[in-house]
């Protein structure tokens, strides 16, 4: 028999429990043993509920508790996970969790932590909610260097983007209804400036790397200042606007990234819509392998937890190997980073298009229907600082956003 | 020291070796242990080849040496394959294999023996080249009960079909140009009759559920009969063709198929083009999640082998469990299995749409510019059995094609 205990009886905490319940049987097959739900951690009372017998207020019940082979949590935030991961593993429990916010800061800590006690910290729901991505960057993607990490992270921001894409309609009325379908949060700042993506691709980015990716150290960009004109030269281009993490290895340089960009059908992200995440990963053998799916939800999310606890079940006393080192991965000044920039300015291209090229080079001119006063065009390949200077050089950028 | 032995030395095999020295350092690291390629197996000679020195001609020598532990198997086809494995593994010995006519027809058999033997049978490469598929079947999505799996697992076929639905060619053409391009064998009939990917949707399948799904009981039809006109039609109705490997749980039943479908861009493999594959894998709990890329060519397929390799070298004294037993999944009879139908018929509907609703119900007519002497229709959902009894009613159908 397995014990679990679930720490956190809210969105996440309760899809766990359900999760359990309904494939209790097939989950048993996997692990080769029953598995039951000890406890429930939750300051709240559920008079009724299914989880009234189980529910304990005191953390220490679980810790105390040598039948708990597993702790699940799923409260998110740093405290006090923090320190309820530590005592778990302390404890000789292994350690599953949702929260990226404890896996990008403490992931390689805990990691180190849980090889001493000869345990398990698992954190594949922390990326990509129900999609398989953690647990194959660390046991299928094994034959390959990974060059390069993109990916849709956000389902916030891709809903937002999408519905901004296909109605034409501005940032400020997509945030609302999201708000009010409760896909997104009443303050949506961890969302729309990009600090979820960016956990995110810190994590991913460690990894695939072996070493600790700062997210800190991550130049980060929102979707807040996209709107629905963007969109129209987008459409007249043939492109979407993503949001992307990404990462990318270039010789012995690291970059990494969170930003719009506007991409072509040629993008497996392409066709990442809605509340759905992808993943596309790059290796240098295996060429590019997307991962898709439902990157955030009640039951998606909990399938990926559950997932971890099976394999922590089946490794109750075997560390299962994962190459994230507490050495710092030096990324390279974002200034390097290259792409395509797409530009809108104001006045026409006729009056501008020489002292645009003069700064830029060559660019392609597009100029959109019902949209005076400005024009746009796209550069070629250039760093972020070569864009930087010759934009000094002009005047009258309304907005610029990268292409792939 | 982990010291493997890859028999065959053709694509795959090639492969497998240029992967392993090309990643030598970071495979090493996952490994926690150096990797040697001790021996490679081959009939012919390859003088002046890195591999001269370690070439050898007779699987006794292999077998025999105790220093090897794990034999890379790239050459296909049942013999020897079958009796290499088996030797393999009754030496102490795991067995790594890209080889899909192996695994789905001794797959349950090997896998006991590796067991028994405390090692391992391990095959991602046989399903989707260098997608993780497999692994992720058997260690990611073990909250859920799979409910269906439904995969372009044939980069060949859809190399073709995408070819014919954007350039408005017909079969035959495309077929000699893949042909020419190495994209399709000289021999086609493996891919374009769908015996191939019958043999990985019976692979996957099995899987999924835990117990053996004959491919011999799958339905299956090739592409051989989808023409230039089918394209029109599915232009017209903002479709395209993709040749899919499905199998499904309704209740108690399985459902397995190999067939030609007509799917518009809500699925997300709509967008899978070229040779390129994708499997769809819808849980109870998880709902969809895709898995893309290169489903064949040296490096991809060589990146899932070497994969397996740094898994079974980290688990050299452990088997890793996969449930797949050796009891036979009863498959449903496909005239159970339901979907809508695209059907091309001979006259014009303002002549048949009586007799047609009469024998199918209501459809909704398609007709296509420049395309006479014929008409389109799309019946609602019916079962194939209820298909087959409509289709005696009337006179006159030229093709049909499932629709999701």
């Amino acid at each position: 028999m397995i014990n679990i205990a679930v720490l956190g009886y809210g969105t996440v905490g309760s899809g766990v429990v359900e999760v359990i319940t309904t494939n209790k049987e097939s989950i048993a097959r996997r692990i080769g043993d029953d598995i039951r739900i000890k406890y429930v951690l939750d300051l709240r009372e559920f008079p009724g509920s299914p989880i009234e017998d189980i529910l304990v207020h005191d953390f220490d019940t679980i810790i105390n508790d040598d039948e708990v082979d597993i702790v699940v949590e799923a409260m998110g935030g740093i405290n006090p996970a923090y320190s309820f991961a530590k005592a778990s593993l302390e404890h000789g429990k292994s350690y599953c969790t949702s929260n990226k916010e404890l896996v990008a800061k403490y992931g390689p800590e805990l990691l180190e932590l849980s090889e001493k006690m000869n345990k398990n910290f698992l954190f594949e729901a922390s990326v990509g909610g129900g999609i398989p991505i953690i647990r194959p960057l660390n046991q299928s993607l094994t034959a390959d260097e990974i060059m390069e990490i993109t990916g849709i992270l956000n389902g916030t921001t891709n809903y937002i983007l999408t519905k901004m894409s296909k109605e034409g309609l501005d940032f400020d009325t997509v945030l609302k209804e999201a708000q009010d379908l409760g896909y997104a949060e009443r303050n949506p700042e961890a969302d729309v400036e990009g600090y979820d993506a960016c956990r995110k691709i810190a994590i991913l980015t460690s990894l695939a790397y072996g070493q600790h990716v700062d997210y800190e150290d991550i130049y980060t960009e929102g979707i807040t200042k996209i709107s629905d004109v963007d969109f129209k030269y987008a459409s007249k281009l043939g492109r979407v606007i993503k949001l992307f993490g990404k990462s990318k290895r270039a010789g012995d340089k690291f970059f990494a990234m969170v930003a719009p960009f506007m991409i072509d059908d040629n993008d497996p992200l392409y066709s990442v819509n809605g509340v759905l995440n992808g993943i596309l990963v790059k290796g240098n053998v295996l060429g590019d392998v997307m991962f898709y799916g439902s990157g955030a939800g009640k039951l998606p999310t909990a399938s990926a937890v559950v997932s971890d606890v099976v394999d922590a079940a089946k490794h109750k006393n075997t560390h299962i190997m994962q190459i994230w080192s507490s050495k710092k991965l030096e990324l390279s000044d974002v200034g390097e980073a290259q792409s395509k920039f797409f530009v809108r300015m104001t006045g026409t291209a006729d009056a501008k298009l020489e002292e645009v090229t003069e700064a830029f080079g060559d660019v392609q001119v597009i100029n959109v229907e019902n949209v005076t006063g400005e024009f746009g065009f796209v550069t070629g390949v250039m760093t972020e600082t070569e864009f930087t200077q010759a934009s000094e050089k002009v005047a009258g950028i309304i907005t610029r956003i990268r292409m792939e």
